[in-house]
């Protein structure tokens, strides 16, 4: 792995400052306090300003998590879930509960500019149509793979809210199991259902 | 219904604020703006400040959420979900989709005074309860309620944050029908083997 550029790095930064502590604190200033970037450098990497900084930021959280669902290896439902799940299971236990997604941080602002709003709604899409491929793969019927996506998303999103707000991994994991419980049971009843045809 | 008071007036301004603009948003000035107080009495009636004023904001839509569950009538889990479910619909639509969870907004934000944090995790505690209650009285084993309790409240809380990105109201109505339909599943599976028994 090369070592991120100066533009990277800044983005890492402000990625760090959305998901621990809201669009409001991933500010230039913040940024460059936590990375050491000079803060002429920003500005020049960024001239489209904070903005500009959040969308690139979102973007680049937007294309791992992308990647990391397209690399996953589904068989069941289930599967699908524990990859998404997973990832940001780790953003909390790393941050003992205090981060959480940095696309979400911008969706719920009114502050967020024009180029932010706007790559949180592209973000969540490419995980949408990202989860709703894996699903497609795990063997479940197309018309059916968008609605589990759009609620594989809702639920881990308002799981890392919830655990937040407890301070506690646990509620993560309690909505995560059930809802992985509800897939394992439908996939049964269909492999059951199929199994009568 | 008697004409709140001045200080229940500010408190729903300020959950007006939190639910549509976040926390950074909701400051003494823009209470004053929405509600027209005098700002003089905004320090009277919160002496604790901006953290006082916010946790009590929590707090009301708090006991309003789990009040509508209490009054529920719930034959089934779906029912649970539904209740939860159509009272924050009501709040993407009559907003256009631009107001969301005034307790998440305070969960994910670093700038949240202690007052605030824990009358969000207690709001939140009181949800999954409320609604735990809920499915035990829609003939939920006990011992499931509330890990279905839990998924019920990050799977709402989830499909704000998404229906916000996207500007509209389908993600959060597709990801709710989604749990709905794998409640019923659950709820079908288990009245099939109890009559199997």
């Amino acid at each position: 792995m090369s070592t991120p550029s100066p533009r990277e790095q800044m983005t890492l930064g402000a990625a760090q400052l959305l998901s621990r502590a809201g669009l409001a604190e991933a500010s230039f200033r913040n940024v460059v306090a936590l990375t050491g970037a000079p803060r002429g450098s920003i500005y020049h990497h960024f001239p489209g300003g904070k903005d500009e900084m959040v969308a690139e930021a979102m973007r680049t959280v937007g294309v791992r998590v992308v990647g990391a669902l397209q690399r996953a290896e589904v068989e069941a439902p289930v599967d699908v879930l524990a990859v998404l799940a997973g990832l940001f299971r780790r953003v909390l236990v790393d941050s003992a509960c205090d981060a959480g997604c940095a696309v979400a941080a911008v969706a719920g602002s009114d502050a967020a500019g024009p180029l932010a709003s706007q790559a949180a709604t592209e973000v969540f899409t490419s995980w949408v149509s990202a989860l709703t491929a894996c699903f497609e793969s795990a063997g479940v019927d197309p018309a059916r793979s968008a609605g589990l996506a759009t609620l594989t998303l809702a639920t881990v999103e308002g799981a890392l809210v919830t655990a937040r707000a407890a301070g506690e991994v646990a509620p993560y994991d309690l909505a995560v199991d059930e809802l992985s419980r509800l897939l394992g049971g439908a996939a049964d009843a269909r492999a059951t259902s199929g199994r009568e045809d």
